[in-house]
This record gives structure tokens, C-alpha cells and sequence, in this order.
């Protein structure tokens, strides 16, 4: 069986000279192995990621196109749970097969190895090959300064979860007029970012037009995705990176950080935000 | 040169009506690569952390406890920054080499690629070899609940850049008197916990008796680290992880999260927070 979202254990809770036994819910925290395959080769596994179960195609299918692998729309062929059975239940639905219609876009690297909820950039074998991915130009988005203001509220309305266990990072696309097209949470915030992408990708839904908007900070790897996905604009809750700031500038991105109450700071491309 | 923990960029900050431009800090996020070498083998390139610059010596040896490679208080013989004269300056000051004094005490696996400024289990091949470690058991360390109730605001008050970025994670480690030990930042967690370990490691400080303090949430990597430098005590700000409970309950370690004012939730152990 495939764990929900959130995990309940008994703790102990400490309140001034109170001491309270109570069921505490926390965030679900599962590896993930991602294999790919296609014409010709089995399965393999590439990486292990640290996740909340829940939405584990779009995972896959945003992980893959962040990493190059399906460029093309088409590209994913089927994504499914494993049926190895040599595998235990548990671990079929923590085991997902991306399968593609041909040779992938990007010639996978060598086996990852695991990577942490919080890792985004382990897709790489260099730092060379980091710098010398190429991108489509991003979408030249524009969106009025009141939508953007908006965008942590509408974000943080949109997560079931957040607020039962405070261990969760959202991302949002949202349209220029501040209409949510998809919310998901994780564990990690580049997983969530992959599963707002990959959403996209399952449902051949245009990115154009729209703003990726992530409640915690921003750091390099959260900008490659964007930039991967052609976003042209990123509104953060939390602070960016240095990295995340050249990375924003290089490719273009409207960057919004400290996105909180009339207040943002903009960091990369600021005219793109209509005042 | 070695570039400083924070990045000045020129930005425009928008707050209601007004828009302002000026300078901004922001918390610095470069690549590091860890080489290891040993007799009998030139130095090789193992992985690539997205780290804030600062302490990389304590980073690299705290990783190379973490990761199983140096568990004997003398296994590694030299910690550098790299010559290479193929790099740049910059390059060199964002490459570190560890050299051992024989072979590593357990062998590394083949080159892990690049982990972000949040990832902190990239040194596992797979789930088996995670489940599979050896840990020494943890030390018993017990702590009066005032002094765990203080600790976060002791580690506030010794984080030099925090206040300046937004942007940094800390770990600290300290007595049971809540009495400061080492505390280090870092864009991401798991780099922070690492530099604190690691110069206990540099500095053959013993780590008996000690509680580690992070300023976020508690994921697995942040247990792991904890459960493979042999402490007892983990204090988190924030909220842990399904997985870092799990594995606390596994190896007996005492976990806090949500420690904010008069209040903490106790995940695994709590009868060695002493009332």
C-alpha cells in the first residue's frame, strides 16, 4: 500500500509545565525510485528521491523533463507504479517506471544514487554540464504587481496539507490574472516543483503564460526547473540563492523574492511586473 | 578568490506604492567539490554540494564522517583546497581534497554527481545500503527541558548572517548547560550539520554529552548525520519528517521539533529531556 501524505505518531507534547500524549500528524517522507525506459533497453533505475507520496507521475515526469530527458511533449510514453515481483508491495508504489517512446531527449547519465527531499540538481554529473545545458528561451510572461502580491495567499489557500503538519514546501502555476491551474506539496521543494510541471506534461497543458510561485526560498535548483520548463517568471515567499539570482538573470526570469504582505523584492527582469 | 557568504545584487524592492532601488544581500551559493585520495590512488573527484562558502574544511570532513569514509578519529590525514592548475582561482577555492591516511573506512561509492544546497543522503547508491549502515551506538546525553526550550535562541544569537539574508540554515552543537560549542551556517541543512561535525572531527573535539540544534525542519539526512557522529539529542526549530522519526525511534535518539517559546513536541525518546 502507498502511504498518504501525512504519517500519525504518538508523541509527547511539552507546554510550559504541561506535559500532554497526543497523536501527531507528520509529514509522509518515502523514498521514490525513478527507472526509465525505452525501445530496446529494460528498466533502469536511475534515482532515488526522498518524497511525499502523492502525485508520483507528475514527479516523474517533471523530474524528467527538468533533467532534459523528455523535451519533446510527447516524449513519456506511459509512466506507472512497478509490477517487479521481486519487490514488496510497499515498494511497487515506491518504485515508478518512466517509459519512452524512443531514445530520450538527453542520454540519462549514469546511476544517481539517492538524493534527499530537498536535493534538485543532483541530474547532473558536472558542474560543466550544468553551465552547458541549453534552454529555449522562456516565456515573456507579464503580470500586474496586485496579482503577484497575491500569489502566497492563493498559493498557501490551495495546500490541504501544509497546515496539519508545517512540514510542507507548496508550488503554484497560476495565470497572469492570479487563477490557480495547479498546486501540489512536498516534502521537498523541488518536488514539488517537478509536480506541478510534470502535471503539465501528463495533461499536454500549455506552460505559456504562466507564473511559477514557490512558498519557501529559492535556491539554483528551483530557477534550472523554471528555466527547463520555460517559466519566465518565479514569485518566492522565502530568499533566493546568489546562484538563483545569476541563474534568473542569465536565463531571463523575473525573480520575486520576500513576496509577503505589499511587499516584494525583484531580483532579476523587474519590468516584466506591471505596476 | 573564495567568494564570502552573502552576494551583493542591485535590486528594486516594491513596498505598496513605493518602488526603491538598492543594494541587497543576498546569502551566497557556490558549487564544492569533495575529492578524496589516499596511498596508492591520485585524488578523484567524488561529489558536488551546493554549499555557502565558509568553513569547507569542516564541510568536507563532517561529509566524510556522515558518509562512513572517515569513522576513526585519525582516517584522514589532510584537508586542502585544490592546486590543480587546470582550474581556475575560483574553481580551486571551490574544490576541497581530503586525503586519508590508508583506505577510507568504508569504500565510496562511484562518483554521486551534483547535490543541491538541501540534499544530504546523495552518498547512498540505494535504499538497501541506506537501511544497511552500522552505527555505533548513539550517546546516551540527557537535558534539562529549560535548556532545550533556550537552545534555538542560542543558536539565533551566535548566527552571524542570518539576520542579514533570510536565506541560511544553521546547525549548532552544544552542552547539556546550554553552553555553545560550534555553530555554522549554510544555505543548505544538511551543509550546516556537516561543518558542525566536522570540526569536531578537525578539532578532535569530543562530541559526548552534546545536543545538536538545527534552525529548520528535521528531515532524514539531518538524523542520519546525527546517527553516524554518535549523538544523542536532536533539537529542531521546525517540523520533522515520517522518516526522521522513524529512524530516531531506530537508533534511540531524542528528537524535539516545533521548539518555539515554552513548547516542544518530543518524536522519539523523550525521557532523557530531563523535568
Amino acid at each position: 500500500m502507498s502511504k498518504g501524505p501525512v504519517t500519525r505518531f504518538k508523541v509527547e507534547v511539552l507546554d510550559g509545565d504541561r506535559t500532554s500524549r497526543r497523536e501527531d500528524v507528520v509529514v509522509t517522507e518515502e523514498p521514490l525510485e525513478l527507472r526509465l525506459e525505452w525501445p530496446g533497453r529494460p528498466p533502469e533505475p536511475l534515482v532515488v528521491t526522498m518524497r511525499t507520496p502523492g502525485s508520483d507521475f507528475e514527479l516523474a515526469a517533471g523530474f524528467c523533463l527538468g533533467e532534459g530527458f523528455a523535451v519533446r511533449p510527447d516524449a513519456i510514453q506511459t509512466v506507472a507504479y512497478c509490477t517487479d515481483v521481486k519487490l514488496t508491495r510497499e515498494q511497487q508504489f515506491n518504485t515508478v517506471t518512466v517509459t519512452f517512446d524512443g531514445q530520450p531527449d538527453r542520454e540519462p547519465p549514469q546511476r544517481y544514487g539517492v538524493t534527499s527531499a530537498a536535493c534538485g540538481v543532483c541530474g547532473q554529473q558536472s558542474l560543466d554540464e550544468l553551465a552547458d545545458r541549453d534552454y529555449a528561451p522562456v516565456d515573456p510572461v507579464e503580470v500586474p504587481l496586485d496579482v503577484v502580491l497575491r500569489l502566497p495567499d492563493l498559493l498557501r489557500d490551495a495546500q490541504p496539507t501544509f497546515g496539519r503538519t508545517g512540514g510542507l514546501h507548496a508550488a503554484g502555476l497560476f495565470t497572469a490574472t492570479g487563477d490557480k491551474v495547479i498546486v501540489k506539496e512536498d516534502v521537498g521543494r523541488h518536488n514539488a516543483v517537478d509536480k506541478v510541471v510534470g502535471w503539465t506534461v501528463l495533461n499536454h497543458h500549455s506552460r505559456k503564460g504562466l507564473v511559477l510561485v514557490v512558498s519557501g526560498r529559492a535556491g539554483y535548483e528551483i530557477i534550472q526547473k523554471a528555466a527547463a520548463a520555460g517559466l519566465g517568471m518565479v514569485v518566492a515567499v522565502g530568499a533566493p540563492s546568489s546562484l538563483a539570482v545569476d541563474l534568473a538573470r542569465q536565463f531571463g526570469i523575473t525573480l520575486a523574492g520576500f513576496t509577503r504582505g505589499n511587499r516584494c523584492v525583484l531580483y532579476s527582469t523587474p519590468t516584466r511586473i506591471l505596476r
